[in-house]
C-alpha cells in the first residue's frame, strides 16, 4: 500500500510508494559525454565573460586573466538586469514591476571537465565562502528582497553550459516557495514555540533511517516527504536562519558534507543529472527565531515531473528510508 | 528590460523575457518517430489492462473486447490504492495516511498513433462526457476529495505509454496548488464580490493581445504571468465552479476549442510534448462563487524547469502575448 505523507514545514502532500520502489539501477540512463568546444568559462576565456566581480585568484594576477580559483561574473544573459528602479504599476487586475534584480554565475573551477563532488575540499570551501561574500554585497542593495542560490548540473536539469558553476540571482520579490517555507516554519513556532527544523533534526537523528552522514555542524538527510527519488537536505544542526549568517567556523564541515553527499550521489546514481537550492532567509531580516538555511539536493531521475508542478501533487517512486540507506552504504 | 508579472490568483512572480523573447522555432527538437510494439491500449488487448469501468462501445460488443471507441480502465500499476480505510496517523512531527484512492486511465481511442488534437470533435466530445461521468461516479466515494484529470502527451511530459490516453487520479487529500488556487479565488471574492477569473476573462476579452481563440461557451488565452512558453488556459465563459456541472449544451464546444488549441499547439511547435490539467473545485462541495473551473494546457519545451520547482520562481522565455499571437495565426 502506498502512503501519502506530508511535508510538515509547507503542508504538501506527496505519495511515496513502499511497494514497489524504484532502486538506484531504475534510474539508469545513457551515459553523456563531455562534449566540449569553446567555453567561456574556461582558462583563457576570461575576456568572454562580463568582467568579475570577485574572484579568489593568484595575488600577483591581473583580475579578468588567467591565475584565478574561482570567479564570479555577471551572467552574460542576465533573466534580470541589475540597473533601475522597480517602477511597480498596476494594469487592471494585474500587477508588475520591471525586471530588476542581479544575476551572477560563480564559476566553480578553470577546470571544464571537474565537477564540483570532485573538487579538494578546501576548494569546496572557497566556493562557499565566495558565496557567502557575493550574498553579503547584494544584501545591502534596498531593491533586492531574496538572494537565490542554485545550481543546475547536466542539461536535464537545466545547465546551459558544461562547465561547472552556480547561480546566484538577486530578485525584488520573495520567490514563493520562500514564502511558502517562511509562513509555514513561522505557524509552527507560533503554535510550538519551537523550530519545526530543529524539531526535523532531532526526529531525524533519533529515528536514523532516513540519515545520510552528518558531521560536527551539519546532517543530511532524505526528507520523510521526499518528492523525489534521492532528494537529499543539507542543515546546520545550529539554529541559523540565513546562509550568509553561517559561523565561519563551520564553513570547512559544509564543504566536507556537500563534497560526501554529492559523491554518493554521483556513485550510487552515476552522475545524475542534479539541481541544489540554497534556503535561506530574506534580504534585510534579522536573525528568525522560527526559520532555518538548508540547502536542496534533487537528482533529475524521472520526467513523472510533467503534471506535478501544474498539481502540486507529487508521486515518488522511492522511499526516503530507501534513498538514505543506498546513499548511507555508497 | 525583462518584467516581473504577478499571478493574480495565487501570487506567484514570474519573470517575463519580454526582450529576446524565444520564438517556436527557438524550441525545435528531434522529432520522435512512433516507436509501436505491444501496447495494451490498443484493439484486441483489452484482456491485457484490468476490466474497464466505463467505455463508449458498440451495443452488441461485449465489455473488454473489441467494439469499443472509448475505454477507462484501472491503472495497471495505480500510485494509489481503491481498497481499505484512511488510518490516518501521527508519526512525531510527521503526519501520513495510507495511499487511499483510485486511478484510472480514459484510452481515447482504438488508434495507436492518433493524437488527441486529430481525433474527430464528436469523439473528443465522448471523451469529456466520459470524464465527467467517472468525476461524478468517483464524488460519490466519501473517502475522495478531489478528482485530479490530466494528460501526458510524450515521453518528456511523463507519458510511460505511446498509446494517447488521459489519467484521473481521485485523491484523499486536496493538492496543494488547488488549495492555492482556492485559496486565492476566495480572498479575491472577499474583497470584491466578484469571480477573479471571471474578472481576467472580462479584462482579457477587453485587452484582446492575449487571447488565443473562443466560440459561445469557451476562451482560450495566454494567462498574463505565464510560467512557460505557450501555456494556455481554457475557460468556460460562464461561471461555473466545478468541471462536471458544466452545462450538457456546451460539450461541444469544449471539444472544439480543446481540438483548436491542441492543434494550434501542435502546428506552431511541432508536435510538442505537453500535459493539460482540469482544475475543478474539490468533491462534494456546493457551486461556489469565488471558483471558476478550467484547463491549463503547458507545453513542454524548456529544460529550464530544473530549479523552478524547488524555488517556485519561474522564468519565462517567450512573452503570452507573442504566444497568444503565434497561436491565433496559426
Amino acid at each position: 500500500m502506498p502512503e501519502l505523507r506530508k511535508d510538515p514545514i509547507i503542508g504538501r502532500w506527496v505519495i511515496i510508494s513502499t511497494e514497489r520502489g524504484k532502486r538506484p539501477m531504475d534510474f539508469k540512463r545513457e551515459k553523456k559525454e563531455v562534449v566540449g568546444g569553446f567555453c567561456p568559462f574556461c582558462l583563457g576565456n576570461e575576456d568572454k565573460t562580463p568582467p568579475e566581480v570577485f574572484a579568489f585568484r593568484d595575488p600577483l594576477s591581473a583580475p579578468n586573466a588567467p591565475g584565478w580559483k574561482i570567479r564570479v561574473v555577471p551572467n552574460k544573459f542576465p533573466a534580470l538586469q541589475i540597473e533601475g528602479e522597480l517602477d511597480k504599476r498596476g494594469n487592471g487586475i494585474y500587477d508588475m514591476m520591471r525586471g530588476v534584480g542581479a544575476h551572477e554565475v560563480l564559476i566553480e573551477s578553470p577546470d571544464h571537465v571537474k565537477s564540483l563532488a570532485y573538487l579538494p575540499e578546501d576548494h569546496i570551501e572557497s566556493i562557499f565562502w565566495a558565496l557567502r561574500d557575493r550574498s553579503v554585497d547584494l544584501n545591502k542593495d534596498p531593491r533586492f528582497k531574496y538572494i537565490l542560490i542554485f545550481k543546475n548540473w547536466g542539461e536535464e536539469a537545466g545547465a546551459s553550459l558544461e562547465h561547472s558553476h552556480i547561480q546566484i540571482i538577486a530578485t525584488p520579490i520573495i520567490p514563493k516557495r520562500a514564502m511558502e517555507e517562511l509562513g509555514g516554519a513561522k505557524f509552527h513556532f507560533q503554535l510550538k514555540e519551537r523550530c519545526i527544523f530543529c524539531d526535523i533534526i532531532k526526529q531525524e537523528m533519533e529515528v536514523g533511517k532516513r540519515v545520510i552522514c552528518s558531521n560536527d555542524h551539519f546532517i543530511a538527510i532524505a526528507p520523510y516527504a521526499s518528492r523525489f527519488p534521492f532528494e537529499t537536505w543539507v542543515l546546520p544542526l545550529d539554529h541559523i536562519s540565513a546562509f550568509e549568517k553561517t559561523n565561519t567556523e563551520s564553513f570547512s564541515a559544509l564543504a566536507e558534507i556537500m563534497k560526501t553527499v554529492l559523491q554518493r550521489i554521483d556513485t550510487v546514481l552515476d552522475d545524475p543529472p542534479y539541481n541544489f537550492i540554497i534556503h535561506t532567509s530574506p534580504c534585510k531580516t534579522p536573525d528568525l527565531e522560527y526559520y532555518h538555511w538548508h540547502i536542496e539536493v534533487i537528482p533529475k531521475l524521472t520526467r513523472v515531473a510533467g503534471f506535478e508542478w501544474g498539481s502540486g501533487f507529487y508521486i515518488n517512486p522511492t522511499p526516503p528510508e530507501d534513498a538514505a540507506q543506498n546513499l548511507r552504504d555508497a
